[in-house]
């Protein structure tokens, strides 16, 4: 199997000012042309690392592909860094020389003398057309690997990679398709999920099973391989079905799917409704549902009740329940649930009440416990968590748990 | 000067699942201790593999900072990576046992046996305490070397790094002082702000000023060099003063603030408080203010009220207002306003209509186009926006604006 990696130069990268997005993008779109990314390198501006960088990933891979150091000033030199690697000199083209002219008069401007550098190209090597910037792209067959050398601009690095690479990469690639199939799960630890999924996630094993924890849940991808393109999509729907069995109502949807809109799909589908009440989550379970267009066919109302008095006058939560229970209690958010519900004449509705920190804690009561209530036609569920982690972190699983349990209900 | 390099472990990265912005943070709080980062590696879950990072970065820098491959599963191979790079034994420490077993207590929980590989730590290192998840870090010296083994979940990570990795760098480090100011700015763009500031952003310079826009506004970044702490600081805050001058009202805030945090504390400073009646931010608002601690000291409801007939019943707007101007008007956005400032009793009160798209649009309202309007006692402002992007950056925009204008109402 052909194998890649990529090389990002830059200091603003190594500074941390920019966050390399450029390296997630060609990963993916390698790996679904069926050339997985072994090893990225992110190299600072200066010759003599970016030759060191090129060295290791030619190494490590049989496609190369480079991003940043294009640009017309004194720190971009990755184009000195590809002739040095490959022993040859930087030689003009006349034909890139004119194309930088047009690109400047197309502007009303002269092409200032600086950019001229960017009409070199080392001897040897293709220039790659970019059609929405100045810096020309470089593609070069060395040794039996393939490099491509393109600009750091999202923008223009896409275009060049859509437009002239990958083209080149499936001639090169030989063959070998990677079909990726992504479950979400929500409800258990990574650990938990691994336990119940268990020998499958070996590695060395095809298709490959992996497991990434985030703030929204926990993801499975099952990456299939194999010479044949219906092959890997078989494997990986077979290992679907065995990990489905296996994990159950834990797994909330597949691909880029988010808990809000799995949540707003089968409430559509159902033709209910949904309002919400929120204390601690502060409008983020309303933001979650509203994040995905079309939320008004099912999503009514929110109240965020952050203050006692807004509990008591929009919801019609009882005073003495606030003052006996307290504010963070089973009964208040119960309360408010049936509040909201009633409110805006809804067939679910999430009352969320609950601690976020890092101040508020008493001895019974700590930073992170939460409680969520989802009141329904025929009762309240109620669920008491204690989220162990920051503020953000805490409002964000309160949250998710909140919407989760509509999931479960909508199911039931 | 002391350098740093970082090593990411994932084929989450590398299959360009996630983008990489551990990286990003690390290389940007490393080099404000005064150690550049000059080199990055991102590495697959393979022992091999992450071994020679190690090799790798240990020989370009003086302190390495790996992230990810801790979790318990089987794909989390960096602290065996780490032994086999150290040529040490993994050892079991029972008080990472107890730990580990505390932490799913704490949950109501019994730790599943697979994690119990997360006490192991290669023989000779220390262990880094990790207060927000089950994964400690490892710390090793080694060949006058520093090494820090770090989880990838991004909270951790940023927990351990500022709670247990920075004082030990910064003993370490020597010699050269980089002082960052950091001045956020809202309510321009990239390019105005460049002419405003004129001279001051140009390379070379010391001070450098960096500027990144990202969906929260404007960042400009002093970064000041010294071999001296107290002439690094006098440096940026020189610089900190002519921008502030040139800049006026567009700074909102310093270092890590947000919006949502500088209005609070202004609302908090002058007794004044805030409620928000939101449509197509649909509890965004609510939730950039709710996400900073002790919120309640002034923000007292929030109201989404995505349907029309929420805005009716809870705020009051008109339906006569509705019918004739559209729930996307100056007008409903104002009543909107003045019904939850109302309904709250509050001082301030922002109300949000617009569409977000992508659908939604008409011939005279398109997708962007969003009204915001700030009543308060003695009347009420709009503003009209036309944002250009996304759903997404839409609803961020449009809540930022209006932040932005209860922060500039408070000023006045």
């Amino acid at each position: 199997m052909k194998k890649a990696s990529i090389i990002s130069v830059g200091n603003e990268i190594l500074s941390g000012r920019t966050v390399d997005a450029n390296c997630a993008y060609l990963s993916a779109r390698l790996l679904s042309m069926g050339i997985p990314v072994v090893s990225a390198y992110t190299s600072r501006d200066d010759t003599e690392a970016i030759v060191r960088s090129l060295e290791l990933a030619c190494a490590d891979a049989d496609v190369v592909v480079t991003t940043g150091g294009l640009g017309p000033t004194e720190d971009d030199l990755t184009r000195n860094a590809v002739a040095e690697f490959l022993g040859v000199e930087l030689e003009i083209r006349p034909g890139l020389v004119a194309e930088l002219e047009r690109f400047f008069v197309r502007r009303g401007l002269r092409m200032p003398e600086r950019n001229r550098i960017q009409a070199y190209v080392p001897a040897g090597a293709e220039p790659i057309e970019n059609s929405l910037g100045t810096a020309p792209g470089i593609r070069v067959e060395t040794k039996g690997k393939l490099l491509f050398v393109l600009p750091g601009v999202p923008s223009e690095m896409k275009g060049m990679f859509e437009g002239s690479v990958v083209g080149q990469v499936e001639q090169f690639g030989g063959g070998q398709f990677v079909v990726v199939k992504r479950l979400r799960c929500f409800g258990a630890g990574e650990s938990t999920i691994a336990e119940m999924v268990g020998g499958i996630m070996e590695r060395g094993r095809n298709p490959l099973v992996n497991c990434t924890v985030n703030q929204d849940g926990i993801t499975l991808d099952i990456v299939a391989t194999s010479e044949n393109r219906e092959m890997a999509a078989e494997m990986a729907a077979k290992d679907e079905e065995v990990l489905r069995a296996r994990l159950g109502d834990l797994v909330f949807g597949t691909g880029e799917q988010i808990l809000g809109e799995v949540v707003g799909q089968e409430l559509s589908r159902q033709g209910k409704t949904l309002a919400v009440a929120e204390s601690c989550t502060g409008g983020l379970v309303a933001k979650l549902l509203t994040d995905v267009a079309g939320a008004s066919r099912y999503f009514r109302c929110g109240w965020v009740t952050y203050d006692n008095r807004a509990k008591m006058a929009e919801l019609g939560v009882g005073a003495e329940l606030i003052e006996r229970y307290g504010a963070v209690s089973e009964e208040v958010s119960r309360a408010m649930a049936a509040g909201a519900r009633r409110e805006a004449g809804v067939d679910f509705a999430i009352g969320i009440t609950g601690i976020a920190g890092p101040t508020g804690a008493t001895e019974q009561k700590p930073v992170g416990l939460v409680y969520i209530s989802v009141d329904f036609h025929q009762g309240c569920d109620t669920k008491r968590c204690t989220f162990p982690q920051d503020r953000a972190s805490v409002r964000r699983r309160a949250a998710l748990t909140a919407l989760n349990m509509v999931r479960l209900k909508l199911k039931a």
